[in-house]
C-alpha cells in the first residue's frame, strides 16, 4: 500500500447538546470527497478520539466510512492504552472497511514503556490486525517518542506499512526514509510538507487539511511537479496558517476555520476551550490572506 | 472531611484470560480491611484505570465498595479526558457510596491546557459532583503538573477538599499546606511519607501500600507519635522498597510483592510487561530485608 | 569532615561601574561572621561564578577567605567545563585555605555526559584535589542531574565527602542518606530544610541564607532540637520567602533583600535583570511579614 | 551581508599534553581553504569554546584568521554568560578581522531568562559590536531556545543579520525565513541541509563540515542547482554520517574522522571522552561507505 498524498485528520463534530453530530460528519466528508485529498484519517488526535465513549467511537467510524467516496483511502485511529483494546478496535475498523489503522503510542505508564515494549506492542497489534498498521508518534500530546531504531525495527514487519511522525523532527523522517525505502513516512504538520518531502516523506496526515484541504494538496502537488519556488511561497503561507490555526488555537481553531469555509466545525468537547473573540478575529484575518473571497463572506 | 492516614492505591487483578478477576479484588480488599489503612483508592493509576472499558470500570467500583469495611474511607478514581465523562463517572461513584473522587488531570491535549483551563475543569466537576473532589497531579504519567497557584485557587472551592500530588516535589506540598490550612494534601510516594508530613501533608495515597500496607502505616504512625528516629529508620527501608518495587518494576512489581505476601496480584495488562526473573529475584531479596518471615515462605 | 549546618551561598557584589566590589564582599562576610551559620560557600551559583573572569574569580576567593572568621567552614565553588580547569581552580582554592570544593556538573556537552562520564570526572578531580570535593547537582541551571546510583558510586571515594543536591527531589536525598551513612547530603533550597533533615540531610547550602541567615539557622536549630511544630511554622514562612525571593526574583531578589537588611547586595551582572518596582514592593512586603522591625526602616 | 553556503564549525586541536595545538589548527584551515566552503566558524560549540581559557581563546582566533584564505568569510563564536564579557569578546574578534560574531544564548540562569531578556541582551551586544551579530540557539546544549517571536524581533536590528538554529526544528526555520526575507537563517545539522533550504534557510554552520566539507558543499550545490534526486541521495548518506559521527560520537567523532581524512583532529578535552574501539570501527565503516578511497588508507 502506497500512502502518497495528503490525508486530513478529520474532526468529530458535536451538536450543541454535546452529542456527536453524525449528520455534520457526513456533510464534511462528502465535501472533502470533492477535493484531491488521498483519503481520510478518522479518529486521530484531531478527531478527539480520547473524548469519545465506545458507542460514539463506533458511530463515527461507521458514518465516515459510509460518506467517503470509494476512491479515498480510509485510515482509522484505533490506538488505546491496552494492547487487547487496540487489537479489538483495529479489527472492528477492518470489519467496517477501513484500509489501514493508525495506532498512537500507549503512553500513560510511560516510565515503563521502553523502546522494546513499543516494538513488542506494535508487533502484537500488527500480527492480530487484518489491515496494515501505521504507528503514530506525537510526543507533544503523549510525552513519548518513537525514535529511528524502533521505527526501523517495526518497518520490517510485513503488516506495518508506515509511520506518522508528528514530532516535527525532520531529521528522523529523513533517517527513516533513507533506511526503509518502501515505508510510508507521513508527516504530521502542514508547515513541513515541503521539508518532509525533501527528506523523503510520502505525504502527510494533517489537522490543517481538515480546514484547508485544497491548499495542503496544492503545496504537495507543486512540490511533486518540481515547481519549487511556487511550492515554497505557498508553503510559507501554510506555515503561518498552521501556526495560527493549529498550534495556537488547536482543534477549536481548525473547527472555526471549517465553519468559515462551509464545513461544519462547531466546538470541541470541554475541557478544550472555545476560541476567544481575539482568536476568532485573528483567524479571520489569517483566512483573508489565504483565501480572500471566502473570508469576505 | 479529614483524610489523615494512608490509603493504598489498590490494584485491579486480572485472571489468566485477561478478564478482571473480581473475586481476587474482593479477597484483597477483605485482607486490607484487617490493617490500619484509612481507606482505599480504587481505579487510580495503580488500578490500571486507563486499561479498563466502561463495563469493567463499573464492576471494579461495585466490587471494591461491597468488600470494603464500613470503617474505611473510599475514594474512586473518576478522571477522564472529557469534562462530561468525568462528571458522569464521578456521579456514578457517588451513587455507589464512594466518599470522594480522585480526578487526575486531563492531559492528552496538553499544549492547550493552561492553568486556567484546569481551574475551570475542576470547578465544573466539583460543582456537578455529589461528593468531594480531589484533583490528582502525576506529571510522570500525564506530562502535566498542577502547580501551587492553581491548587490554591481550587482549594477555595467548597467541594474540593484536597490534592494528591505525586510529583515528588515536597516544596509544592509545603507551599500548599502552608497556605491552605484545612486542605488535605496527600503525597503519592511511600518514600516521602516523613518528608511530606514534615512539610504539612496529611497522608498519602500510595501504590506501595497495596503491597506493604502495614509498613506504610507504621512509618506514618511513628512520625505522628513523634518517634522520629524510628520513623526515619523505617522510612529509609521503605524508600529502598519503593524504588525497587514501584519505580523500577511499576505495577507488575507491586502485584508480584502482593503475590508473595498472600494477596492476589497477578499480572498487569499488556503493554505493561511481566517481570523478568532478575527483577523477581531482586524483589524477593528486598522483601527478605523488610519482612524475613514472609519472604522465606 | 562533618558539614552539619547552614551555609549561605554568598553573593558577589558589584560596584556601579560593574567591577567586583571587594570591600562590599568583606563587609558582608564580616557581618555573616556574627551569625550562627556553619560557614560560607563562595562562588556557587548565587555567587555568579559564571559571570566572572579568572582575575575576578581569584580576587573573590582571596577576599572572602580573609574576611571569614576562623570558626567558619569555607567552601569554594571551583567547577568549570573542562576537567583540567576544574582541577586547577580546586588546587588554587586549597592553596588559599578553603576547606572543601563545591564542583558543579560540567554540562555544556550534556548529550555526551553519561553517568559514567560524571563518575570519571569527579574521581579525577577528587584524586587531584588537596581538599575534599562536594559534587553539585543543580538541574534547573545545568540541565543535567546526578542521580542516586552515580552519587553512591562517588560516595565511595575517600576525598568525596558529600553532595549538594539542588534538584528539589527529597526522594533522592533520602535514598543517598539511607545508603551512605557518613556522607554529607546538603540540600539547596531553604524551603526544604525540615523535609531534607527528615530525609537524612545534614544541612544546606542556601541562596536565601545570604539574605536571611538567622532565619535559616533558626529553622535548622528548631528541627535539630525536636521542636517540630515551631520548626514547621517557621519553615512555612521561609518557604514563602524562598519562593518570592529566590524562585521568582533570583539573585537580584537575594541582593535586594540583602540591601534592605544592611548587607551590600547591589545588582547582578547583566543579562540578569534588576528588579521591577512591583517586585521590590512584593519583597518589601515579604520582609515585613518575616522581620517587621527591619522592613519598617 | 549574505551568508549563503556551508560553514564548517571548526574544531580546536589539542596537543598530547592538552595544550592548544595552533600549528594543527593552521594545517586544518589551510586545507579547508582548498574546498568550496563559504567560510569558517571559529570557537563555536564544536570548537570547544567553553573548554578554553582567555589566553587560549585569543590564540585560536588569531591563528585561524591568519591561516584563512581572504576569500573565506570568518565568523567568531563570542558568546559568554555575561553581557559585558560577550561585548568584549565580540570587539576583540572585530579587531582581529572577523566578519561576524556568532553569539550563543547565555543560559546558566535560565529560569530568569525570559524571551525579553534575550531580546535586550542581543540588542545590547549588537549595539556595541563593530561587526554583525548572529544569535545562536542550540537547546540540546544550553537548555534554552530562541523561538520565532524573539528571533523576528531581533531581525529588525540592523546589526543582527541572521540566526543559527541548531534545534532541528525546521518549522521554526520556515517561520523565520517566511517572515524575514533578508535574514540569514542558518541550520546547524548536516542532516537537514535540503530540508532547511526547502524551508528557506540560506546555508549551514555544521560540525560535520569540519570532517566532510566537500560532501556538505556537494549537497548544498546539488540542491541549489535543482538536481533534487541527486541532492536527496547524497543528503540521505550525510544524514547517516551525521547521526553516526556527530550525534553518537560528538566532537571526538568529528575529530576522529578528521584524522582519517588527513586533517589534524586529535582528542577533545576531558570530560569529553575519547572514542571506544567499537565507535572507531563504526566510523571507519561509515567513511568506507561515503568515501571508499580515503577509508581504505
Amino acid at each position: 500500500m502506497d500512502l502518497r498524498g495528503i490525508y486530513p485528520a478529520i474532526t468529530t463534530p458535536f451538536a450543541t447538546d454535546g452529542s456527536v453530530a453524525l449528520d455534520d460528519l457526513t456533510h464534511n466528508v462528502r465535501r472533502y470527497n470533492t477535493t484531491d485529498v488521498a483519503g481520510y484519517t478518522v479518529l486521530g488526535s484531531t478527531g478527539e478520539a480520547v473524548m469519545l465513549n465506545p458507542v460514539e467511537t463506533d458511530a463515527v467510524l461507521v458514518t465516515a466510512k459510509e460518506a467517503a467516496d470509494a476512491s479515498k483511502r480510509l485510515i482509522a485511529g484505533t490506538g488505546a492504552e491496552s494492547t487487547a483494546e487496540t487489537i479489538q478496535r483495529t479489527r472492528r475498523a477492518a470489519e467496517l472497511g477501513y484500509h489501514a489503522a493508525l495506532v498512537r503510542t500507549p503512553h500513560y505508564y510511560k516510565p515503563m514503556y521502553r523502546p522494546e515494549v513499543y516494538i513488542a506492542y506494535y508487533r502484537s497489534v500488527a500480527d492480530a490486525s487484518p489491515i496494515p498498521v501505521i504507528p503514530y508518534s506525537i510526543p507533544q500530546f503523549t510525552g513519548v517518542t518513537l525514535d529511528t531504531p524502533e521505527i526501523l525495527a517495526l518497518a520490517e514487519h510485513p503488516n506495518i506499512i508506515g509511520i506518522k511522525d508528528s514530532s516535527g523532527k525532520v531529521e528522523r523522517i529523513e533517517e527513516v526514509a533513507a533506511a526503509a525505502s518502501d515505508f510510508n513516512v507521513l508527516v504530521g504538520s502542514a508547515a513541513l510538507i515541503c521539508s518532509a518531502l525533501a527528506a523523503g516523506a510520502r505525504g502527510g496526515i494533517l489537522a490543517l487539511a481538515s480546514a484547508l484541504p485544497e491548499k495542503c494538496v496544492a503545496v504537495y502537488d507543486l512540490y511533486r511537479r518540481e515547481r519549487w519556488e511556487q511550492a515554497k511561497e505557498l508553503q510559507w503561507m501554510l506555515a503561518k496558517a498552521s501556526q495560527a490555526i493549529v498550534s495556537e488555537c488547536g482543534i477549536a481553531g481548525v473547527k472555526f476555520v471549517m465553519d468559515l469555509r462551509g464545513y461544519r466545525g462547531g466546538l470541541p468537547r470541554l475541557p478544550l476551550q472555545p476560541l476567544s473573540e481575539e482568536q476568532k478575529t485573528r483567524l479571520r484575518e489569517m483566512l483573508m490572506l489565504l483565501e480572500p473571497a471566502t473570508a469576505r463572506n
